[in-house]
């Protein structure tokens, strides 16, 4: 126990001093005065005792829960968001109605191996899939990738049968330099085009191992982006990780797997959803502004407590917090909820569109949607004058554990990168989202997931982050 | 870096040291010849090596999947058992049948909340409960324990209500001494007796909280014990874990929060299944033996990988490892196949009544029921001069990081209990059992579960020691 004591006390002894050395953090006030740092850090302070993110995250999943675009659950969002932005005391609160060009009824999902050995499978369509109209038996031909896939000559080799893409996250060996996110990607080829490929190949339809890195037996789903003109439309639905796993099991006895499925899944017509938006608004008007982005849909298995409530809930509450300060900060901050993001990004589309001739008006922006996790690193997308500022900033919120990145190419993640393409400068949080990869798609994504303390320390982040670029009279384009 | 790696080879120093302060592993071979010690030492140390173990698992869950007793699955599994055991070149199969008085079709299981925020609720039906008769619609009212609806004095108080027993295994506190199997067993409370508990309370069914250490979004089973004579026949359900908190969530908004459920459960006629046991002939002939235990039913969500497909693997494989030796052992061995264990240890039961009159010639007798996690410690529950033949064995399994309790109170875990309670000597080989709380009665007691080193590890246990108990000639009851 001695030893192990001492051991114990030189890891602690490590961990200090290497936090030590990432670096002097002493902020320069010739360029962030001493005065608005300060108040920088009480907020900051204030946020990780504050609670009010992962209230509103319990708020909107058990008060409004699933809510993919276009459903009963997003119509019950977009009051709740409205009631929420007033309840937190924002100055204004709209809407922007969204159009979505085509609806869908999930239906029900099931499957069985039906040869050689019964057995009920676990799977989910895939987001904007046909149904199947009826029982659909073919035979499975797995390919271990969606490479594999591509490799077979078009025409009518796969005809009758149903393509099994089996390919795992888990199985993926980045290469030296590579993020684990390229394990995620390549998943997420076979879920988004897998079945315009195997149409193409003649295949009745396709399923694919779950693009997730949990072994639970859910299927998660995703997707959305819809079939390609003159090519067959075909079913397309996930597995579960064991079913895969069974599934592969049963191929490599070597004979034939026969299954059937059966989805009820049904594109519809158009409907409307909208983005909505909450301003603190500045002492300077409401003509500049920053925004913090989130996506108000979610996939409609769970309910989307860390895809995308976690995001919803940090960037309300980050702007709450600084709309509670003495006074308003110079410049605006809004809350931008976005529609539509798990089905094509309608939401930000339609938001580009609507404010094109004001793009300019925004400052700084970013997203939260990778659920509610720790934010580990800051990487901004500004000005070359800018930079030097930013990385001062950052200093404030390094004792949050966040390491600064000079690379300076952030574009905004998700709906934001479509506005940080258009040149809106933006910062990229990169966060802890292991948790997110287990859960996100799937009827696991629930508000027990959610970490109080990570929730709070993200928020922070965001909120001390957001406030200095607000207080900071400084154009992040330069 | 050096900090760190003084640290971490501290830490390996004090496990290494750890180790060695467990005792003095010499055998002394005045009581096991070491001729003897050998061969269970090479036995040992194959079992560590060959996956026989890993593949039966795969093979019973691929080929035969959920197999309550009295469905399709069980009647499969019953030959499936007799093939393998042939296959795995035991002397002796056969089967034992086993009558079960009532049969249960699980039928569909599904919740919504109705008000105040409308929610699908994962829930399913613990056994043998009756169905719905419809839809059943009612106000939750919620216990945090089993204690607290006990404690509402019998009559009519709940009628029309759902009675909702939050209790969570994670929330359990032992006291200081009180294993942790302690917080499992106060879940199986409500579990097995809530609905009677409850309906004599007046209410018109029961939900509990799932009673698993998990957090993912399926409802538990088990159960099945049935109803009690003149109390009225209420359903009764699990809900997953994430919808317990969420249900949790409504309730303590203060407002009433009316749960909609439907079970089509069925209880059925009587039926027949059967246990299967095969022998590794002992070369001084079959008329004493030693016997390892498992079920070979499963609850009917998963494909019992971990519940009891581990333990049915790793008792066929120790045996077979044994067969696979130069010659015969001196006593013989039988690997006993037990029905029904889940519903009511049906199989067990059966076999102690057809045994009556030779239980005495079961020598000694261990069940594997907690997953294919690694054995931890050894407890014998055998005669006073035996006592310190066994703890010398137990040395040549001290490497697989097993230790050795004195307690000397074991009595068979699981089936083989009832056989213990019955007088037949045993051993408990005490198994980490952390997965196992996660994964079973789970749709997620699935193959992909099992971790082959582990199950080799705790193959080779079982091995090592009853080849030892086969070869040395000893009446484990004196």
């Amino acid at each position: 126990m001695t030893l192990l004591a001492v051991a114990a006390s030189l890891l602690l002894a490590a961990t200090v001093l290497g936090e030590e050395s990432a670096g002097d953090r002493k902020v320069d006030h010739s360029i962030i005065p001493a005065e608005l740092a300060n108040a920088a850090v009480l907020l900051r302070e204030r946020a990780l005792i504050d609670n009010i993110s992962v209230d509103i995250v319990e708020s909107l999943t058990t008060e409004v829960g699933p809510r993919r675009m276009g459903t009963e659950g997003d119509r019950r969002v977009i009051a709740w968001s409205q009631a929420k932005f007033e309840e937190l005391g924002f100055d204004r609160v709209w809407i922007e109605e969204v159009d979505l060009d085509r609806g869908w009824v999930r239906g029900d999902a099931t499957a069985e191996i039906v040869s050689p050995y019964p057995h009920d499978i676990v799977l989910t369509a895939l987001g904007y899939s046909v149904g199947t109209d009826g029982d659909l038996v073919g035979e499975l031909v797995e390919f271990k990738s969606f490479a594999e896939l591509e490799a077979v000559p078009e025409g009518d080799s796969l005809e009758g049968k149903i393509a099994f893409v089996s390919y795992s996250v888990n199985d993926f060996v980045p290469e030296a330099g590579v993020s684990r996110m390229a394990a995620y990607s390549e998943g997420t080829k076979a879920r988004g085009r897998g079945h315009v490929t195997a149409a193409k190949r003649g295949a009745a339809a396709i399923v694919i191992r779950s693009v997730g890195t949990d072994n639970n037996r859910y299927a998660h789903t995703g997707s959305g982006y819809g079939y390609a003109e003159g090519v067959r439309r075909i079913p397309a639905a996930a597995v579960s990780p064991p079913d895969a796993v069974l599934m592969q099991n049963m191929l490599k006895r070597g004979g034939p797997v026969t299954m059937k499925m059966n989805l009820t899944s049904e594109i519809t017509g158009p409907t409307q959803g909208a983005n909505i938006i909450g301003e603190i608004t500045g002492r300077q008007g409401s003509d500049h502004y920053l925004v913090l982005g989130a996506h108000v849909d979610s996939w409609d298995e769970g309910t989307g407590a860390l895809d995308d409530g976690a995001g919803v809930a940090s960037m309300m509450a980050a702007a709450a917090l600084i709309g509670q300060m003495e006074q308003r900060p110079r410049r605006s901050i809004r809350v931008l909820l976005f529609a539509g993001e798990e089905i094509g990004f309608y939401g930000v589309n339609a938001y580009k569109e609507k404010h094109l001739d004001d793009l300019h008006e925004h400052l700084l922006g970013a997203e939260v949607d990778s659920g509610g996790g720790r934010v580990h690193t800051l990487i901004s997308g500004v000005g070359e004058e800018s930079l030097p500022i930013v990385r001062e900033m950052a200093k404030l919120v390094a004792p949050l554990g966040i390491v600064w990145s000079d690379a300076n190419d952030a574009r905004g993640s998700s709906d934001m990168s479509v506005l940080g393409r258009a040149g809106m400068p933006a910062l990229n949080f990169m966060q802890n989202s292991n948790d997110y990869m287990k859960y996100h798609h799937t009827p696991n994504d629930t508000f027990d997931k959610i970490i109080p303390e990570d929730m709070r320390y993200l928020t922070a982040a965001y909120a001390t982050m957001f406030y200095l670029a607000a207080e900071m009279d400084i154009d992040f384009r330069k």
